[in-house]
């Protein structure tokens, strides 16, 4: 039987993408070999690197100005690349230190040029994104750094920031569950292990323009515009991880494309939400409901002992990983693309049932 | 029919893996979910982790002082990662410039040190590996880096350098075909997509007490120590290459483990060598006979137009990827770990018949 799975990522996956990856694996396409033994120059494997970055862009909408590539080391690898190819000197940059990433991103980028944070939510436990007008962007600054959701504190960046500078984007964790305003955007990167497949594939796009600025005395993985030059074939890709990400966008396509995936997310975490405004307290959210994400529903009970009852339930009913991450404690819900409605409903009954 | 595929990396895998993998692809042990949806912080992962970890330190005998890491970016990024971990200001080290990767890896070195060319092959088409005395290891160097296998060249090195710094080698495609005297060296990695499994991994093996001097000014992920404090599950590490390396350890160890793998790789290559050796001048190794490669035997024959018809005519008989490095032309076989003998017997017995 298939487990409810709301795990923070590496997540549920669509199944028919997991059965069609098993039907092939030990014999890709009568080839004689697995896919993941064949070179990364051959035929074969280039029609799957090609139609991963095809299906990115026609679901994304990424325009021609944007180069796609597909890295490893995850968004933590990003957060050393996005200030190395961007940062000369002590050049400044902004972060805006929303939750446990964006405080890492900040803290990583200090080693490599002028990081500030820009506005920090840890006086309000990262409880809420700031308004426009909060952030502080200093004069000179080559970008303004943001995380679009917040996995662990389950907050959203509902409203991007009105800046002049350009925007660079964490997005790991809503990938492919709402638009990109790109024309705000330098760079936008997300590992792919939540809503695009599995571990091990990091996505970054970057503007055309951006790379002419990009720094070149770096050692060349380290460098966007040798990936772009390489069309993300400099050294040997991640191979299979990009295989499965080209079958799950092929399921995302087959539902309806991106606002199927963003009227579907809304509808989870409202369903969630209800269950938990509608509980006369017993259920709380912690988040400020303006930045309530759509991908990480966190809440709490009257007390640890009951969450702790709750989870132990939940999972003799087979709603797995409903823990909340071990830095803040409660219960998180973590519904992605793959998340079907009917696992939401049943985790919405168990909750009213369990109240 | 499964095809004989003579690949440089991605390469042929063993079959029980494969088909184990597929096996429990969409279902890992009755979870009701596949391996790659998991968290890499569950029981099931961290098995399978820990296994993978536990097999490369029985088969390599990794002694205690060194710590194994599980790492993203193949050994491009090693490239940047040796240099910036270990050099300070303008500390030089040297490196062995015997063949493309490790011209690749003084290059990159260059731009986060001071790296030079301790010896440098290119005047003899790097044909051949140096000799001790040749190599010219300035005063004061932190490592000595050396290329332990150029795939690309066909040479490898059979004698390390005798030298009084630490070496750092570059491992990726022998890995786990030779023993490795622990005793010579601070560093050794290597990515994964040769002898250790798919591509998506790279597999470091740092001294413990390097790592108390390595920087500490750097990006988290860029930073060895903090892999090893965390295992290699500080970010989400590339959970499907690793499982696929455990089960390709796995059936290492069911062969007869590192000796079985060095006599099974020398036996494949004294095969082709022999049909080379013997056919009066019509197949020409480049390669001085003192460092042949075990794993990518290069030759050529007697003109280009018979090379190409002998790759046609390869193909046909189902010898797969048999075509050099654009970069040198020519013929390679690289014969990995899970090439079996008889694929090495069918390929001989062509070579003979084709001449």
């Amino acid at each position: 039987m298939r487990a409810v799975n709301f795990c923070a990522g590496p997540c549920t996956l669509p199944l028919p993408a997991l059965q069609e990856a098993q039907a092939e694996f030990v014999d890709f396409k009568d080839s004689g070999m697995s896919l993941i033994e064949m070179s990364h120059r051959s035929p074969e494997y280039e029609a799957v690197h090609t139609d991963a970055i095809d299906r990115l862009r026609r679901l994304l909408s990424v325009p021609d100005e944007f180069e796609v590539l597909l890295l490893q080391g995850g968004a933590s690898l990003q957060f050393a690349m996005v200030p190395l190819n961007l940062l000369e000197g002590e050049t400044p940059a902004g972060y805006v230190v929303s939750g446990s990433w964006g405080k890492k991103a900040l803290a990583d980028a200090t080693h490599h040029g002028g990081a500030y944070a820009a506005w920090d939510g840890a006086s309000h436990s990262f409880t809420r994104m700031p308004a426009s007008d909060e952030i502080d962007v200093w004069p000179g600054s080559r970008y303004l750094h943001v995380t679009s959701n917040e996995t662990i504190h389950g907050v959203r960046m509902v409203e991007w920031p009105d800046t002049d500078v350009p925007l660079v984007g964490d997005m790991s964790s809503d990938y492919m569950s709402r638009p990109i305003p790109w024309e705000r955007f330098d760079v936008v990167y997300g590992g792919a292990q939540k809503n695009l497949g599995p571990a091990g594939l990091t996505v970054v796009f970057v503007r055309r323009a951006t790379l002419e600025g990009t720094r070149r005395d770096l050692a060349a993985y380290l460098r966007w515009d040798i990936h772009a030059d390489k069309n993300s074939l400099y050294n040997t890709p991640p191979v299979f991880a990009i295989y499965m990400m080209g079958k799950v966008l092929a399921w995302v396509e087959s539902e309806g494309g991106l606002p199927a995936m963003e009227n579907a997310a809304r509808a989870r975490a409202d369903r969630i939400f209800r269950v938990i405004d509608e509980s006369d307290g017993y259920y709380r959210s912690p988040v400020d409901p303006a930045s309530r994400s759509l991908m990480n529903v966190v809440f709490r009970l009257p007390d640890e002992d009951s969450e702790a009852r709750f989870l132990t339930e939940a999972e003799q009913r087979g709603f797995l990983n409903l823990k909340g991450h071990r830095s803040v404690g409660g219960i998180r819900a973590s519904m992605y693309n793959a998340m079907p409605m009917s696992g939401v409903e049943a985790l919405a009954s168990f909750m009213d049932s369990f109240r």
